[in-house]
């Protein structure tokens, strides 16, 4: 239940006070306070209006000046999960580029959940941000079209939405998965299972596609049971995959998991089975999150560039705020694949 | 730099034209839009201004609300590191408690430097949110001083400033550190190290305090040199620290680290100087962060109530936003031990 409230705004020094204290008009007070129009004023008259404003403890409100040039230097980022490492290092990438430019970032955590994905979009929009970073894309995506029809500035991180010419910042998920297959074929292994992840998101779909083609490329078992696809992309999903696959009898002696939560979850599997790893099973994950060279084995994984995907992000998204108009660019980034000590040759 | 940019706002229904839709006044269709005020309009009159509003796809403007009532319904979320996986947890609880009251939380990650956490919420700040949730305190923070002094709603976690009532909701730390002490003991260690935090931080100071009174009342070496503060809560500043006590040529067999971070620090030094964990060295942390269980060795902790402790603080600044005059309550919270498999009896 809101609580009643009594608001108490502590009087602050407002626009005309600094005009007055320095002698000039209003409007020659904001043009000298705003760095983007500080030029149309004389050099001397603009010093002593931001020395006023500084003896007088002016701030100026960025609230009232957004509903005047409908600007309000924020934008929203929309992520699936906070509680997953691998987005927080993406988050700093953003603001490194957001913040000298004046912006600030808005972050909603939809838990992967379309309903409150759209309530928390509403809920940005209804504050005026001025375009969003979206890491929550699926291949039909009605909302994200919705919005783009609408003409909100988007970016899409990660995740393509398929048929809309939306900006996005992805990853070579193809080359990440045959670099994956390529290590554990290389290490002798002939049966590799995936964990296919969601097939309704891009990186779904295309991870689990380059998988069945490097299988097939390298002669490698090509069996339809070895893949099993996860409704999310969670630690669960991985457990919950990895008990099908070994309950459902196929024989296999590694893991490709189409991220690295899903791969956590199997960790959890072989512990609570007696599997050894990668003695008996080795496993890659995809995206190389902060603490997996921790883990009890480190975990092989694909390696991403965290911090430029966001940063990346950002900058494509500030060039679409300055201009709606110019045609959407996109941006593939490569990856590479760390080897650690969750992968070995099979039954060593 | 700054790109220029050319706002062209969307064209959206006002209040007005969805009153003249529903034949009624505006003051009178703004009272049956908002649900605090809903119960002084006719209740068919309401529905038909509601139906107006959804046919003409009518959003309120909240920015234009909050010049009217000083209220923006946004709380300021102050947090020293988003990478430590230690926040997320804290984040949701507090969203869990913000969101049923309308409340949207405005996270700002100071990177634990001080010129930046001023920066960071002097922009809170002129975006008028309502209140602070602050997880960066230290002892001395002249700045949160200010803020307090100026009467801005706020809210402490984890850590306290000293001589300020502001309301808090914090751990109990001694507990915390007792029990992991206790543990030890009783495992058979008589020299045991501490890795202290910063001791500008009541967590750190705190825990500091409670592993020399324990380490006293337990009768084991209560030796200075065994105690080594780190300037940082991250995990080079944990390296360092465990650098400086090995290179040192003090005897231990345990360390107790005042927080996971710092642990992690342990973790990477002992894998670079050969050191197992935990046959020559058990180590335990402070906070059960996620992932724990699955490294390499798991780590045993204290753990704290990570939801409990964002709801709770949520809960306290709502009641602080609602009445600003009542007297501040704080909260302490137990903990526990997590016994996992990074201690055992010493030289196993």
């Amino acid at each position: 239940m809101p609580p009643s409230r009594t608001p108490s705004p502590p009087p602050q020094p407002r626009l005309r006070d600094v005009a007055a204290a320095a002698g000039v008009h209003p409007a020659t007070a904001s043009r000298a306070l705003n760095p983007a129009t500080r030029s149309q004023v004389n050099a001397e008259t603009a010093r002593r209006v931001q020395r006023a404003a500084k003896d007088l403890g002016y701030r100026p409100n960025p609230i009232a000046r957004s509903l005047k040039t409908s600007r309000t230097d924020t934008v929203g980022l929309v992520i699936p999960d906070l509680t997953n490492p691998y987005f927080p290092p993406i988050v700093r990438g953003i603001e490194s580029e957001l913040e000298p430019a004046g912006y600030h970032a808005w972050i909603v955590d939809t838990h992967d959940d379309a309903e409150r994905e759209r309530a928390r979009i509403e809920s940005l929009r209804s504050r005026q941000v001025e375009g969003l970073i979206v890491a929550t894309a699926r291949l039909d995506h009605p909302y994200l079209a919705e919005l783009h029809a609408q003409g909100m500035p988007m970016v899409l991180i990660n995740r393509r939405v398929q048929g809309l010419d939306i900006p996005c910042v992805t990853l070579d998920d193809e080359a990440g998965v045959t670099l994956a297959v390529g290590h554990l074929a290389g290490l002798g292994h002939t049966r590799i299972a995936m964990l296919a992840g969601p097939a309704d998101t891009s990186t779904g779909a295309a991870r689990t596609r380059a998988f069945r083609h490097a299988v097939h490329d390298l002669g490698l078992a090509d069996d339809p049971a070895l893949i099993v696809e996860t409704g999310h992309f969670g630690e669960e999903a991985g457990a919950a995959g990895l008990r099908t696959l070994l309950d459902g009898g196929a024989r296999f002696t590694a893991v490709v998991a189409a991220n690295d939560l899903l791969a956590l979850g199997c960790y959890d599997v072989m512990a609570e089975r007696g599997i050894n790893c990668p003695e008996q099973l080795s496993v890659v994950g995809f995206n190389d999150m902060p603490f997996l060279d921790r883990l009890g084995p480190p975990l092989t994984t694909v390696h991403v560039p965290h911090h430029v995907i966001g940063a990346e992000a950002a900058r494509m998204l500030l060039d679409r705020i300055a201009d709606p108009g110019r045609p959407p660019r996109s941006t593939l980034l490569p990856v590479s694949l760390v080897v650690r000590g969750s992968t070995a040759a099979p039954g060593r």
